[in-house]
């Protein structure tokens, strides 16, 4: 018989897109959201964690973002020949949760939710298909309350892990205002057509027609405010404008008139609340959906300054473009407005890194029933990354590596075992080095591998003595640097103690390199 | 043109197999995780966060464990015609880890793991398909120090999340002192023969011939000590035993002597460890691989030893089984050792949270190079139960529900959220509420459904004194179950106090219900 051919050896390769995170990637993480969880936990919201994996029809085909209906999800077939999916975020998963358990939850609901979410797209650079996500929303009330609690919560969240108050803004607008600016605008546009008796319902027909050719038009436009500005936005709003490669961009086609009415309200923003609310109401007078659009801010605001929330935490800003597409009234975003460098040194804003609005569609799917809901997201690898860029991490003990008890002779590995058993007890990171001890070099080495702070060392003489040498590593590597050879030779960072004081000097020397 | 058919809702349901984790499910497990995760920590480990996306390939296609090797995982096929599949255990993943990174992690790797795996099983009763792991593991070295560690780790992590000293015992065994005895039985079994010239190869051959006979089916004999006793258990080994029912169960065809053997080695513990390992070196002294196997043991013993791990909490145990079959060297297993009652109200000892051994072909898929790796793995539901059976969660605040300010007034809204956001300030977890306030009965329902300890009332009487009314709800809940009608109107659970002294009577009352 033939020996059957041998099989080549599986690559060793986390799949395209994916990732493995390694140590204080993954405690940084961790305890960040421990921190984000707690202020969620006290402004009532409740933890839930449902599957990774959702039935494809509960979770619907496709991403709910409008910019890219394209992008998929991971999807099997389940032995029944159901299809089965790995959650692409937390909203749809919410909302299959309500409608599953609705009887038994309490109204509103308040929950949170962290965890990795799943997509099947192209991977790029920064870019993986999966990542976590954060979440809390509040569903089953249209009260405003719920809107301005999020927002302070959010504000709260971002403070609690380390983003000091100045640092941060939580902007919020709200999508009706656009929809009325836009009913403006279609009413002008047909003002020469007759109107049908049922005048409301045909602005609402001609709205969802609209809809597909150019409302997602403007809100593209209006979304690039940061960088040509109110003329540009214009130009692009109208006939047109050449770009800077020289390249014409076709205009949407509004006139000059709407699309002025347009940025006029993503210029709104007065001194303060009262103004920028002030300054809408003379915009959007003439539209019920618009005038309900600034209530909503107004009450928000309201909200916010009885709990002493002011505008250096949470404004009302009518510039607020992102999430105007997907949400159905307040919207808000969360921007870090400190500096930092780009990859080409130049000093940029940090910019967004959560953002949220009011969403009425969730359940409807489900139960065809419409309930009401609020919620917000918080990015986790920009949130990080922030947290990174202000030197917010790396002060905790989780990033400091061990104490490493080096063995020197085998044949005493009960004592460094005993050793070592002593620093854990006394709440220390420690080992007891377990490679080859043959070469008591690489034994230090491997200390500075792990960021070993401390490394302990007995060998025969020491033993015989009652003693152990103790080595400050970090010193060690300052001295190594900088001194002259005489410093180097009085070792100032190693030092010979008795036995039983182990855990005091090492303690000591921690304390000293704080 | 017609128009298409109106789409069926879809179902809101989470697939057949998953569920949902709700409030304290999801913090309560997160508490014990983080728990762990700071001993892991201070015994040297980092935290590895692998995908839980792996290709089949690097997977492996079947779980290791023997005992299940149909069952499968959820796989699919990505774009580019790769199978990809999600991680069935925390240990295939680490395998993978290791070989790609090797060059850059330390020798040896300590590192642990937790997160959810996921099994395309038949779920059943209290079975999912996505359930949490939490291991351990220690790769690349040899040295019984890591096993000793390992089973240190163990207790400490046991007591550290509430399972008291004496409630529990870690219990050493070794796989090659097994080994061992099974070579005795080949060379008895085999002795009539002619034995070549090269005699262990000739053994190596035939063990490894005959471990698809035999091995398994010895192993799953003794396994079944508890229930049937020494004698059935040598009946079982030998020519076949009647069960309780009546039915005849064939024996595995051993030899009396060989069986008394096997049972001997099982029933060989001591009174304490030494006298168990020179028990066990009077059974085995015929065998290298045995002999090295009570070796092993003897060098763990003495660590624990060395650190102060005496045998109340981890202790050599020749009768452990389980994972026998799967590991190579030392194996090691947590028992709860008090009484729970059983579904039928019976006293039955809590048993097995945790195993773990040395297992050394972890990386050579991949490589060809053997890499020598022992590990733990708590079993997470488990181990939360056992916390839940002593009363051991509960006592932390994260059960609590949050202060409920409830709403009688919905034009005050603003000194509502005033009034929740100060009691936030404070600390406390607190909410107003959002539902529809009309129906004041329902707020109150809703209280007791978020298990709220303290309800706030405020209407325009309120507002015009300056007070407020706080309702104590758990104390008013134990009055309304057992007081008198006189005690029930003098409504001793229900304070009038001056609105600024609405936090410090909270605070007061929550410390009262402690």
């Amino acid at each position: 018989m033939a020996k059957p051919p041998k099989e080549p050896r599986p690559k060793a390769e986390a799949p395209k897109g994916f990732r493995d995170y390694f140590g204080a990637e993954v405690t940084t993480r961790a305890e960040m959201l421990s921190k984000i969880a707690g202020v969620y936990h006290r402004y009532g919201f409740d933890a839930l964690e449902s599957s990774a994996v959702e039935t494809v029809e509960a979770l619907g085909k496709f991403l709910p973002d409008v910019d890219r209906p394209n992008e998929g999800v991971f999807a099997w077939q389940d032995e029944d020949e159901k299809w089965l999916a790995l959650r692409y975020d937390l909203t749809a998963p919410l909302a299959r949760v309500y409608a599953q358990h609705r009887n038994d939850l309490p109204t509103p609901y308040r929950r949170y939710a962290m965890g990795p979410v799943w997509r099947n797209e192209k991977p790029g650079p920064g870019r993986f298909r999966q990542f976590y996500q954060c979440d809390a929303d509040t569903v089953g009330t249209a009260s405003m309350a719920a809107d301005a609690e999020i927002c302070a919560m959010l504000a709260d969240a971002l403070e609690e892990v380390g983003i000091e108050r100045g640092d941060y803004v939580v902007r919020v607008n709200n999508r009706k205002i656009l929809d009325g600016i836009l009913e403006g605008v279609v009413v002008q546009n047909e003002k020469t057509e007759a109107l049908p008796r049922n005048f409301k319902e045909a602005i609402q027909t001609k709205l969802s027609e609209w809809d597909f050719v150019s409302r997602d038009a403007i809100l593209r436009t209006i979304d690039k405010f940061d960088k040509v500005g109110a003329n540009g936005v214009i130009e692009l709003l109208t006939t047109g404008r050449k770009d800077q490669s020289g390249a014409f961009i076709d205009g949407v086609g509004l006139s000059e008139a709407d699309a002025r009415r347009i940025v006029d309200f993503m210029q709104s923003k007065g001194q303060d609340n009262a103004k920028t609310i002030a300054n809408l109401r003379t915009l959007i007078d003439y539209s019920e959906v618009g005038m309900q659009g600034v209530d909503e801010l107004e009450q928000i605001a309201n909200h916010l300054a009885a709990q002493g929330y002011g505008p250096d935490r949470i404004v009302i800003d009518p510039s607020v473009v992102r999430g105007l597409g997907y949400y159905t009234g307040p919207v808000f975003e969360a921007e870090l407005t400190f500096e930092i460098l780009d990859e080409k040194g130049r000093p940029r804003q940090f910019g967004s890194v959560a953002g949220g609005g009011r969403y009425d569609d969730l359940v409807a799917r489900f139960t065809g029933q419409q309930v009401p809901a609020v919620g917000v997201s918080i990015g986790v690898d920009r949130l990080l990354a922030a947290l990174h860029a202000k030197g917010k991490v790396g002060d905790s003990n989780i990033w400091q590596g061990p104490v490493v008890v080096t063995v020197m002779d085998r044949a005493r590995m009960a004592d460094y075992m005993a050793m070592v058993g002593e620093l854990r007890q006394a709440g220390l990171r420690a080992e007891v080095y377990l490679g080859n001890p043959k070469n008591f070099g690489n034994q230090l080495k491997y200390a500075d591998q792990r960021n070993s702070p401390v490394a302990i060392i007995a060998g025969g003489d020491e033993f015989a003595k009652g003693v152990v040498q103790i080595k400050d590593l970090i010193l060690g590597a300052r001295i190594a640097e900088n001194a002259s050879l005489k410093e180097w030779k009085e070792r100032p960072s190693q030092y010979e103690v008795p036995r039983a004081q182990l855990v005091e000097k090492v303690r000591e020397i921690l304390a000293g390199q704080v």
